[in-house]
């Protein structure tokens, strides 16, 4: 019988303490939850373990385990409880907080281990399967996650239903490392992070600069296909832009103002919205002109922790492909239904198969702290359901999860290897149509406010790039790879005709790279195969008599000898077809 | 006989003074040069005078004029200069000025007026063409220029070799004026500068955002098509990066920092140089590799006085095609031959057919005060003159004008209005590659300093914009026109035919707009000649039933009908040849 994933993990947990105590009688056990790919328990060790001792521990929780045959639970007074655990200060904190909360307090014993507990466990321990577990790792970290307080030792375990399971995801583990983007960036020419220049604001080497824009140039022709237009916006503002749509006080990742001594302060943009309010407002609008549809690919800047940031996953120069849609009301579900397809198309091209819609909607328990209209709510709410349910996408309401200012849609993706990355939103925002007076004129004469929906599609370029990194693990289909076609002489005598082809090549607008190296052409090809270019060109004296170019596709197929033209036919369908 | 222009100037300037005295007598007189287009004189009224007074002092000018024989010519003592302006604090301070530089003193005197004054004057100023020149505004101006001395009343004149010439001047500053570009701007619905936002950093609607990407691209693709490589770098870094470039002490408009509490200080870039190197450095290169050619079109910062921005010839947010190319010495000139085409091209599609180049080169006096290997300076000057030369182009020598760390080019460009501007540059730099110890590897397997050239070919795009605005009035040729068609039904029931030809021409590549308002044929057509709209297309029962459109040209000229596919063809075509 298949038990719940969450009881197994949980009670691995105490499994693992069980083991723990076993072996070192005076470790301190804090707490044990289950985690998305397994488990972890905090100890306080009186002297430090290593990752070598792993192995004993885990040997220990196997050797416990069909010993465990079921989860006796016990309701008891606070003074048992902490009779119970006299000796460890971290119980009895906790226990001195279900004390203050007024709640039950309950042990769970499994063989000769009792734990402090709220619950979730499977009925039978034993029937865990032994080889669906392991531990995994050891890692610092503060008890309550409060750098004040003591540091204790995690232990990680992984777990998960079946062994299979559990080969999977080390596998994809694994591969995940191996695509490490930070890794490729440097291997394959991408970018590069400087210490002088500063951590989260990576400089990209010609290759990262032409996927940028590769990616950015995709998204802007779709939209502007779709009668989007774009607007352009500096980076930094006065503070007075900001006061006005009231982020001055509430943002906390902007930069430190500039302070001038003739003026006021200046700040670096952390985020667009206000400045396309500004261009919106700027000039008269009738209902007829409506939807206005501006969008603006522009580096925004936010100070995030500098421990928290991470190659190109997260930075502090991201640039979004933004988007502001002013629109009547009555024009709220056709225009969110323009962006579904765009984003249906933009995660299709780039083979991102799996994904779900969180949809977020108002407390109805608490309506009154909502503002704008509540008509414009209700139908917003009901179209962004009828929409996703409409196309059949997998989705989870969150209910209450609405913002003040109005709902919105949150899109999940999952990439090759199964990791979830949260990427597109559109969020419909009724609070700076309001401050900064945002008017249409109806057929009815009188001046309206319209529905503000903003959206991104790929969240930032940067981030984008990163996951895409690690999606493709770096060998990019033909249309986004930096160099498509490397061109390989075989000797110094080919090089000519070779930079011939090269030239003929670019003019029919394909990104192509000259290896005229004094190298072997094994070499070459593996320099090529190194820098994952998706085709090469080897070209030797066989190839110049009868006209034609020898093809190597990237990981060996030999496509073998045809003409220049035909492959450059070849390639410019693949490219169009984005496959 | 032709008198030089700048002593005629410069002569009447005296006479303004002369002229201010007779009907002012309590007036004091300060100094009065030769200008561009005329010449000035500042005074101190005891009452203020407005431009209704200038046909007066005109007309007195006018009337003293032919009693001017001649310039008689006088050195005084410093005694004998104070007596003669005993009563005027301002000639009093020149005087003591030209003393204690130990300076001779002299007089001028025409007709009965006399004046402290260095000389350069025509012979016999009773030659000059009464029609050539004439008082054209009165400014405020203080007293050498500085703020806290005192406000003077600066008058103007404009003064020309003939009539005809002041007649041209005059007729082109009015044409200036109907095409300022701050007007055109907001008229065509280009940009708007927001006082939340800050002077000099001007948002960009949709059709000033396509003009914007349709000139940068235009030089991205002609940079690219002869191996240059774009990179892409942030905003904003660490204090650190400038230290080490050097600008952090000298560069004055950089913006102040941003103060971090755990990070040192970060600063909003005010030119790209040093981040170029950084890239450079990052990766070791070899003769082999050279020239590495980087580009990118990246927006700056810099904090200009706010009383000295203008629309978008001078602002803040500056977005320049920088380039850098890194290369051996003996690269240096086929280089420099390749940016001298790129320019050439750039400049002959915008239209800008007069144009200079000055060169700047070392003070071979004082070759001490420059860095770099005397060698390379040799080979580059010479280098310089001779690619100019070679092609015939205008150029004058700048001798001593070259910055301590190399020799430049600078280009000085004609508008259709006859205004120079200065755009391009090329500007060698021996100075960043020794701060950031730039190498490659030679054919010796030694380490070697590359040369580093940095150009610009627009100087920036927001600038280029602003003149190009003028230059062409706004009605921008096909391929940079904000809109290329404009699609007019000539009622309502034409409408949804006109939609079909719009998506028809939108997916030929063309940038085309419907006015589906309710409107008369005539106010459509009127509309699509404010905005500048290169083409129109009329559509009614007529031509619907044919199977065609009307054209009209911008301007009016008829076209009469024609299949949509050729005009399309047609319009592509010119697209192409940027006519």
């Amino acid at each position: 019988m298949s038990q719940n994933i969450e009881h197994i993990r949980h009670s691995l947990a105490h499994l693992l303490a069980a083991a723990v105590l076993k072996l070192y009688p005076d470790a301190k056990r804090t707490i044990g939850p289950a985690i998305d790919t397994g488990f972890y328990y905090d100890f306080e060790f009186s002297s430090p373990i290593s990752d070598e001792d792993l192995p004993r521990i885990e040997k220990e929780m196997k050797k416990l385990l069909p010993t465990w045959s079921s989860f006796l639970h016990k309701e008891v007074s606070p003074v048992e409880a902490r009779q119970a655990f006299s000796n460890n200060p971290y119980k009895l904190e906790l226990i001195d907080e279900i004390v203050a909360k007024n709640e039950k307090i309950t042990l769970y014993t499994s063989g000769d281990f009792t734990d402090l507990c709220r619950g979730g466990h499977v009925e039978n321990p034993s029937d865990i399967e032994l080889a669906s577990f392991k531990l995994d790792k050891l890692a610092g970290a503060y008890w309550r996650g409060d750098e004040t307080k003591p540091m204790l030792t995690r232990i990680y375990g992984l777990a998960f239903a079946t062994e299979e399971e559990l080969t999977a995801y080390q596998a994809m583990r694994e591969e995940a490392k191996k695509r490490d983007h930070r890794i490729l960036g440097k291997q394959l020419g991408l970018f590069m992070i400087s210490d002088d220049v500063g951590p989260g604001l990576p400089l990209f080497f010609p290759k990262g600069a032409i996927l940028r824009r590769t990616i950015e140039n995709f998204i802007t022709e779709l939209q502007e296909r779709r009668g989007y237009e774009p607007i352009w916006i500096p980076h930094i503002t006065k503070g007075k832009l900001y006061e006005r749509s009231g982020h001055l006080d509430k943002y906390d990742a902007m930069y430190p103002p500039m302070h001038l001594k003739d003026e006021a302060d200046y700040y670096l943009k952390p985020m667009n919205c206000p400045h396309f309010m500004m261009l919106y407002a700027e000039v008269p609008h009738s209902y007829r002109d409506l939807p206005v549809r501006y969008v603006c690919t522009t580096t925004n800047y936010r100070y995030e922790k500098s421990g928290e940031l991470a190659g190109l996953t997260r930075v502090r120069a991201l640039t979004q492909d933004d988007c502001h849609v002013f629109m009547r009301p009555d024009q709220v579900e056709s225009e969110i239904g323009l962006m579904l397809d765009m984003i249906d198309e933009v995660y299709t091209a780039f083979g991102f198969k799996d994904f779900s819609v969180r949809i977020s909607t108002r407390d109805p328990k608490n309506t009154a702290k909502y503002i704008g209209n509540a008509d414009v709510w209700e139908q917003s709410e009901s179209a962004l359901s009828r929409l996703i349910e409409k196309r059949g996408w997998k989705h989870e309401l969150g209910v209450g999860e609405a913002a003040f200012y109005g709902p919105k849609l949150d899109f999940i993706f999952k990439d090759v290897l199964g990791r979830p990355w949260q990427l597109s939103t559109i969020q419909l925002d009724m609070n700076l149509p309001e401050r900064f007076e945002l008017e249409y004129t109806g057929d009815d004469g009188a001046k309206h406010r319209p529905v503000v929906v903003h959206r991104a599609i790929l969240g930032s370029t940067e981030r984008f790039m990163g996951i895409l990194i690690e999606h493709y693990a770096g060998a990019f289909p033909l249309w986004l790879a930096p160099v498509q076609v490397s061109v390989l002489p075989i000797s110094e005598k080919h090089v000519e005709h070779a930079t011939h082809i090269v030239s003929q090549l670019r003019g029919a607008g394909m990104r192509v790279e000259l290896n005229g190296d004094n190298d072997t052409i094994g070499k070459k090809i593996r320099a090529s195969e190194t820098m994952k270019v998706p085709y090469a060109i080897i070209l030797g004296d066989k190839d110049i008599a009868a006209g034609v170019v020898s093809i190597r596709k990237r990981g060996g197929e030999d496509l073998g000898q045809m003409k220049l033209e035909d492959f450059a036919m070849r390639i410019t369908k693949e490219v169009t077809q984005k496959v």
